[in-house]
Formats: structure tokens, C-alpha cells, sequence
């Protein structure tokens, strides 16, 4: 693609009850302008992905009252919810507004606040006949962790090396909502959420916002080293399968081959992954769909330490969903920003040594189908 | 632009308790396939705008959801919402895409459910403060009203002909939620929302869908004489303007000039109009905005009855949203669904004769700032 990411910005991700949206969004939005040598008045267009502020706030149009907070006016500016994809919508958007030469520089936003004294945040879909009847989200992901216990014989405490690595990275980035290690015997002795899914097998809520600017890749040569090449953007909605395989992630796998075909790259050219561990089973299958492992293989790639940093293809150096946080509309983004720092070297304690390429996985919506969507971002320098 | 519009469909809007938005979305997508003589095989990628499905019933991914009761799978879906321009929103977006070259055949959704026992769907944000003061949508455009009446001298049995006007038009759409015809008198008369604006100023709430299968233009040879032209697609946003000079709206004469640019045409060559009539006030302003008369005139222009079917420029033949109806998010792609119907020449009793160039006219929340945003599309045959 002919589309560049030339400035990231980010928030720490936690519990922020004194802050709303715009601030969290002004704060990303800005350092990401900055980062970029650019002003607010030089953003062409901006995509915002949120996927809760209407339903816990009664919020419309976010976007525009956080971009009015920089005095950004006068320009596109579209709002996008496509549930845990929300942010990497808005920026499969940016760069289609810039290959189709809507515009030359754009603004991608991602911001969530989630820890409100609300508890419906959890179905995906209130009106659903299945969120009534008690499946909500973590219900569904139990479902593929027991489902993939019995296909491929995975045990308990190698599911629970997913959320010990997510935090051993998580304490190694300054704005990771959680930064405490956590052992085996932890994660399985925290209180059950649903089986076998306890609580630290889950990843909090949390509030939090992401930013990026991208722009044409012939133009990026002035931003010099800092510029990122987006080499594949890809969006896919799932499959509503019947019956389904709950072990696998069919979506995942086309999404991923669609991406390496765009970037002329495969599983085997990634130097670091940033991909969605909403529950430690979900990167356990993720792995697969990727094309790291065959099916049922990915709890030995953990085992073995390869998808740890300091092994051959370190996933969730941020610390992934699980320690870094979800605020939901945030992460497509925030993921995107990882990559981006951990590509330009300055990802500091959790830096992947020379790393060139790198992948960013986000899904959406799980209770129905094989997923709502999935976002595949292959960027490199 | 390389795009063109091959089919339409819509549902008509109304009051439907047992409906819900899959049905609604269904029906007007299933529509517009076939009557792009395509199967839902063909749609490569599509966008589905809604306001809201999450306030109101905590939905996620609502396109994705009525996608798959039509069998479509394993594209590109997003989902956006910018508040009133919501579907005019995604039908801009679905036009990237194909300029861009990310697809060559796009559906184009709009739907919305309102006629729900919930009272909280006239704010625009029920976290803002002006909310909790009390500052509801016909709140800001009362405010507007008392403005252009004091500054321009428009007296309120002049307004309440945009009321009289879009209600006869709507009596001639088998569509419209309202087809009974109304006096002045009726208008003033009917109870006060907020001064002076009565019932029959303001919109009604209901519900409804509408779709547009676009492609690229040099593919829609084939599909005859039914494809229309897309010349301009516009989204702006507004401006936060200190002081805000109510009796204007600033977001509209930008948006129309860049559509004009952008299409080669002026307010001269339009034949017929679709525009935002929330409130009659807004048709009025909306009239000087879009350059059919110079400021203040808009009264003038709709005594003068240029505005009416059988006028010179007819503005909402289909009832506008006074009559047909506004269920939010289909609005836009509503106003298309009528446009593309004139320019082929199959709007029955409401038809425009001879249009060749129409214009539709969108704007999405107005409590802060001249206008969160505007869309303007032009389209031709």
C-alpha cells in the first residue's frame, strides 16, 4: 500500500474516573500530531473507532468533539463501531481515504472509558435471545477453551503461560494497566469468571486511548527513520458456520492469508506480533490462525517460550489485552502503536531486538459465528 | 467520481413493533441486490450506518448481523455512526472504496429502529452538560428558529409552509410514515415541543431502512439505463464558531460549495432535492445554505411555491423527513433511494418531470458547533 504511518500517540491504559473521553482522546490524538511534526490544522481527515460511549453515555459523534478540543474542524470525520475492531476499522479506513486520494494526511483514533459503575458491558447485543438466556462473552470463549482442551488435550496450566507472559510483558511497558507478574498457580487460583476461564484468564476493563497519523508513503520520506510502511491492511467479517468449530478461527486464517498475499510476506518474515488476547485461550487459537503453528500446536509454541520476548517470535510485547489493558475501541490502534515503536526501536525494557516486520490481529464479536470481524495490519521498515 | 448507483431499495417508514433492525436492514438490502439484478454473492464490501442500535437495545456490529441473514460473509463490513448523516456517512465511505480500488461492487446500508418505549433519544449526548440543562435537540433548533425570525423578519405561518408543503409531497410516497395532508393551521395549532416550534414543525420518530448497490462506473454500462451517476460526495464537519450566528449555518455553504467544485454544477442545475427538514426551520436555512437564494430569502422562495412539486427546484418530493419520516440512521441513504428514483423517472405521483441532476442534503447534530457534520451528495443521469 502507498500509505505511511509517520506519528503515534498513546494513553496509559487503567482506571481514570476524573477523565472522559475527549480528555483521553485530545491526550493520544495530540502526541500522535507531534510525533508527527505535524499541527492539528495539517490532518485532512480524521476515522475515530469507539464501540461503548453510546451505549454507557449516550454519546454521538465523538470524533467531532474530540477533534473540535484541538481545533480541527472542516474536514471528514467518520465514527466507526465494529465491536473489539472498532479501532482498527477506523484505520483500515485512513488508508483506504489515502489510497483512493480522498486525502493525503489522516488521523486515526481509537478511545474507549469503560470503568463507569455500569455492568452491561459484557454481551454483545442485549437484545440477542443468547445474551438473555446468560451467554455473554466470556461464556463464549469457555466454550472454545473446553472445546479446545478436548480436541487437542491442552491442560489448565498451559493455558495459564498466556497470561503469566502477558504480564511479565505488561510489567515491562509504563503504560500498561496492569504491571504486576503473575505465576501459573495464580492465574488458576483466581476466582472463576466461567470455566475454565478464571479471572486472570480474562483481560480487565479498563479506559484508555490510542492515536496514529498516516499519510501518503511518497510524502513520508520527510518524516525520515520514524516513518512506518503499512504493507497490508485488511478487514474481514466472519462466517456464521454450522456447525462451527469453536477450536479454530477459520476467520483468522483467511484474514491472514489475504494479508501476507497484500504485503508479499508470510508467518515466517515476522519479527513481533501484537494480536487479540481478549481470554488466554483466544492467543492460544490466534497462534494457529495466523500460521505460526499448525492446529493444536500452539500451546507448545508457548510452552517452548517461542512467543515470549527474548524467543524466535515474541507475541504481546505490550503486554497484550490481558495486562496492558482493553479499553475496546482503543486496542486496534494502541496495538498498532506497539508495533510501530517496537519497528523504530524505542519500545525501551520490552524491545524486540531488530525488529523489521511486524503483524497487529485484532477481532471483534465472538458470541455468533466465527467472529463479527477481523483486522490484519502488516507494517515494516 | 468513477462511481455509480445500480440499484435501490426501501422499506416504507413507519411504526413497526415486530420488526427489528435485521428485518428492516434485510428487506431494504435484499431490495437493493436485486434490483442490481446482482445476488448477495456480488457485494464485495459493505457499509451500514445506524445512530442508535447500541443506546437503545446495546447492539454491536448491527450490518454484520443483517449480513448474514442475507448469506454475505467474509467481506469487509463496517459500521458507522455520525449521528443524523449516519447512512449518507456510509454511502461516502462505500465511495472511497471503490475509488480507492479495494472493491468494485459496494452495499450501502442505512438502518434504524426508534419506536421503542424509551424516552431518551432527542439528546445528542446524555453526558454532555447543555443535556442536563435541558438542552435537547428542538431546543437548539428553537433557538434557530427565534433567531432567523428576528434577524430576517419570517413569520411563523410562512415557516409552517415547509410543514404543509413536505406533508402534501408525502401523501403522494406509499412510503412515508405520514400521508395525510396538513393546513397552517393545523401546523401552528398542533401542540408546542418547544416554542415555536409545535408538533408539526418537528420530525417524527419511527422506523425504517434503505440500501444502494454502488460500483464503479465504468462496470454499470451493463447494467443500462438504471445506473445513476455519483458527481460529488461531501462529508464536513462543522465548526465550533464563537459567537455561533444561529440564523446560519456556515457547514452547509462549505459543503455545497466543494460538492458544486467537486461536480462541475450549481445550485442552477439541480432539478430536484433531498435536504435535512428536521424541523421546518432547518429546510429553510438549509435552502440559503445549499445557494438557492441569498440569506433571508428562503421564506420568499417557499411562498413563492419554487420549492413545491411542480415548482422550479422541488425540495423533498418523497414528504422530507417531516412526512416520510426519520429513522436516523437510514435517513441518508433514504435520501439517495429518492434521488436515484427521480433521475430514472419511476416516482410515481411525486415525480419530478425530466430530472436529470439531483442533490441530497444530510446534516448530523447541531447542539454544539454549526453542525457535527454534513454530507451532500450530487448525483446525475
Amino acid at each position: 500500500m502507498n500509505v505511511s504511518i509517520i506519528g503515534v500517540g498513546i494513553t496509559p491504559f487503567g482506571k481514570f474516573p476524573h477523565l472522559n473521553l475527549e480528555n483521553l482522546g485530545f491526550a493520544a490524538a495530540w502526541e500522535a500530531i507531534r510525533d508527527a511534526g505535524l499541527t492539528p490544522a495539517d490532518i485532512q481527515t480524521a476515522y475515530s473507532g469507539n464501540a461503548l460511549a453510546s451505549q454507557l453515555f449516550g454519546e454521538f459523534t465523538i470524533g467531532q468533539k474530540i477533534l473540535w478540543g484541538l481545533g480541527i474542524h472542516q474536514i471528514p470525520v467518520i465514527n466507526v463501531e465494529n465491536a473489539c475492531t472498532s479501532g482498527s476499522t477506523a484505520f483500515y479506513l485512513a488508508c483506504l481515504a489515502i489510497e483512493s486520494g480522498a486525502a493525503e494526511v489522516a488521523l486515526v483514533l481509537g478511545v474507549e472509558k469503560m470503568y463507569v459503575p455500569i455492568k452491561k458491558v459484557l454481551d454483545a447485543g442485549a437484545n440477542d435471545l443468547e445474551t438473555k438466556l446468560g451467554f455473554i462473552v466470556p461464556g463464549s470463549f469457555a466454550m472454545r477453551a473446553n472445546s479446545y482442551i478436548k480436541e487437542y488435550g491442552l491442560r489448565p496450566e498451559e493455558m495459564a503461560l498466556v497470561s503469566v507472559k502477558n504480564h511479565q510483558h505488561g510489567a515491562l511497558n509504563p503504560n500498561a494497566q496492569y504491571k504486576e507478574t503473575v505465576t501459573v498457580e495464580e492465574v488458576l487460583g483466581s476466582p472463576m469468571v466461567v470455566s475454565p476461564l478464571t479471572r486472570l484468564s480474562c483481560c480487565p476493563q479498563g479506559d484508555g486511548a490510542a492515536a496514529v497519523v498516516i499519510c501518503r508513503s511518497d510524502m513520508a520520506k520527510r518524516f525520515g527513520s520514524k516513518a512506518v510502511q503499512v504493507k497490508a491492511s485488511v478487514l474481514l467479517s466472519g462466517s456464521y458456520d454450522n456447525p462451527p468449530h469453536l477450536a479454530q478461527w477459520p476467520a483468522d486464517t483467511r484474514s491472514a492469508q489475504k494479508a501476507y498475499q497484500q504485503a508479499g510476506l508470510g508467518p515466517e518474515d515476522l519479527d513481533v506480533i501484537e494480536l487479540h488476547d481478549a481470554f488466554t485461550i483466544a492467543e492460544i487459537i490466534h497462534y494457529e490462525g495466523l500460521g505460526l503453528c499448525p492446529p493444536g500446536e500452539g500451546g507448545k509454541l508457548l510452552k517452548e517460550r517461542k512467543t515470549w520476548l527474548g524467543g524466535s517470535i515474541p507475541v504481546n510485547p505490550s503486554g497484550g489485552l490481558l495486562a496492558k489493558g482493553h479499553p475496546v475501541g482503543a486496542t486496534g490502534v494502541a496495538q498498532i502503536v506497539e508495533i510501530v515503536q517496537q519497528l523504530r526501536g524505542v519500545a525501551g525494557a520490552r524491545q524486540v531486538p531488530k525488529a523489521k516486520v511486524g503483524l497487529a490481529h485484532c477481532m471483534g464479536g465472538d458470541l455468533q459465528g466465527d467472529a463479527r470481524s477481523v483486522t490484519i495490519n502488516i507494517l515494516a521498515v
